[in-house]
């Protein structure tokens, strides 16, 4: 996996403690991790707008829809996505049972860790991996079997498990943001078991609120009884012009809030903030070497140019990890 | 649609005034349109044993999931599916400008409102009837239609909108276990859209607590703006061995409590009450001519044999409108 690593940022890993936030910083304030600069106030500000009763900007709860990108918004998407690394470790544990997979190069580079052709393939040929390893599986041995792996698996940089690195201002975001009634979901280009595994204890998001990719799930008769198996075959793919089908088609209400970090939530912003009234698209930007990572238009994984650009105006905010966090993971 | 009224029930309407509960019933109990028989009895001792913290049947909050059918558990459904009375008046209203139905035998025959006909066709007629009747509309539109349509369209026998015509009991429920923790889910054969439509202001159940069939969503750029449009095309069908796959899909969780009324709901309450611990499968039955409507086997709009003749072995609880509810209608 370290051909992802384009710009050495492993060699800064464990170096930089976690920036303690001051308890002055704490007390009444809500983001207690978010600095006190323009995002912020932003947030506040919108946040204070839809929930003032008797305004004309008010929102009722019911309608207070927020969504989140998962991978590089809430938790650490480089140097490769989490659940594709769940996903190697399972194709090299399968490999001896599937000795066809040799003859395939996108399995044979897989399974070598030649991480330059499999991303070359595409988020075709990622599908294809993903849906090979997780297939056979009833949702219930998904479950167990991602909890398994996300107990023991360590990030490569941080040498942390990954539900470890999620970030800390977005935690407090969506406690924030339930607590004035908003609803939060999840809208996740990840298959949607693997986020589902973690989200209830990690995120305090019920697995109904989280919308992710799919994969083919067959009903069939075992012993008598229903049994559902995860086919290989990709079903739907919630990234890209897939969010807005996949929040109409699973939330039913276009949202009041997004988001996300990278092009693979322009569409999803897009559709947010086209909504009428007032609306808030935010977009995370991965601009802390010592602390995270920096990577923006030059990376096949959590790439961001398209949205950026169109950031300014279609009056998307930009948080600067580095400017706008004085803290990142908890 | 009267060709469907095959046991003449037309001819009761309005003869029998709702009974009203007598205030000795209300007070504390939850249920006050429920009788004191069996299957209130069953139904509240379960609720008990799965709340009493500390003891073996304990299930937290996060797992306590309930899940109804719509059509014949909530409202009524004979003698057609409001969904289908719905497509109808849509269809008739959109014929001249789709001159070329009339070439078709299944269009022919809905115009002309040839129920036998349409009900030969079997679900997938009914499926290609609703598609054609409501493609190309965005979400936002096919809410907005379905909400006036509900607004002045009546029932044929009760002659009062379809929404006033839930069942008061079912209303009980849906409220009892929500105090109790439990989150509440409609798994419907009928279009996502429909149901959600009203499921929030008439049943308290939030849009991304509908799963329901869906038609495919096309994602376009109108104007340089998202714009989701259904397609007449069938995406899923969510009825029968549908019904688990959607759950999976969308609730990510094994229901502990599902209620249906027809051979439809079969698979759903299989797979509820094949998890492990204690869970509960519900059958409403249509056995009061006087207060609703009488219809088991011989019907094609909420047929119920085979889970019938199971529901003694599976254990599922079999509730007589007739005789387990005081009161029907809100």
């Amino acid at each position: 996996m370290n051909l992802l690593h384009r710009r050495g940022v492993l060699r800064a890993a464990a170096l930089f403690p976690l920036v303690v936030t001051p308890a002055a910083a704490q007390g009444n304030d809500p983001l207690p991790s978010w600095r006190d600069t323009a995002p912020k106030r932003a947030i506040l500000d919108f946040a204070a707008a839809v929930t003032a009763e008797g305004t004309p900007g008010f929102v009722a709860p019911a309608d207070r829809i927020a969504v989140f990108d998962n991978d590089g918004t809430l938790w650490v998407e480089q140097p490769i996505y989490p659940q594709f690394a769940y996903a190697l470790d399972r194709l090299k544990a399968m490999a001896q049972r599937n000795p066809s997979w040799k003859q395939e190069p996108l399995f044979r580079a897989a399974l070598a860790g030649d991480m330059k052709t499999v991303l070359a393939s595409g988020s075709g040929g990622l599908q294809r991996l993903i849906g090979a390893a997780l297939a056979g599986n009833t949702p219930e041995e998904s479950a167990r079997l991602a909890q398994a792996w996300l107990a023991q698996a360590k990030d490569p940089k941080w040498g942390k498990p990954y539900t470890a690195l999620v970030y800390q201002p977005m935690i407090e975001m969506l406690r924030f943001l339930r607590a004035r009634g908003f609803q939060t979901f999840i809208v996740s280009g990840g298959g949607v078991d693997f986020v589902r595994s973690f989200s209830e204890q990690v995120y305090g998001i019920p697995p109904w609120q989280v919308i992710g990719s799919t994969f083919e799930l067959r009903s069939s008769l075992l012993d008598g009884k229903v049994n559902l198996t995860r086919l290989p075959a990709v079903d739907f793919i919630d990234d890209g012009p897939g969010k807005p089908i996949g929040i109409a088609r699973q939330i039913g209400k276009r949202p009041l809030i997004a988001f996300g970090n990278s092009d693979g939530d322009f569409e999803m912003l897009q559709y947010t903030t086209e909504g009428s009234g007032r609306r808030l698209g935010v977009l995370i930007r991965h601009d802390d070497l010592e602390r995270e990572h920096v990577y923006e238009r030059d990376t096949q994984v959590g790439r961001l140019a398209r949205a950026l650009d169109a950031a300014p105006h279609r009056k998307w905010l930009v948080v600067s990890m580095k400017n706008d966090w004085s803290r990142i993971f908890a």
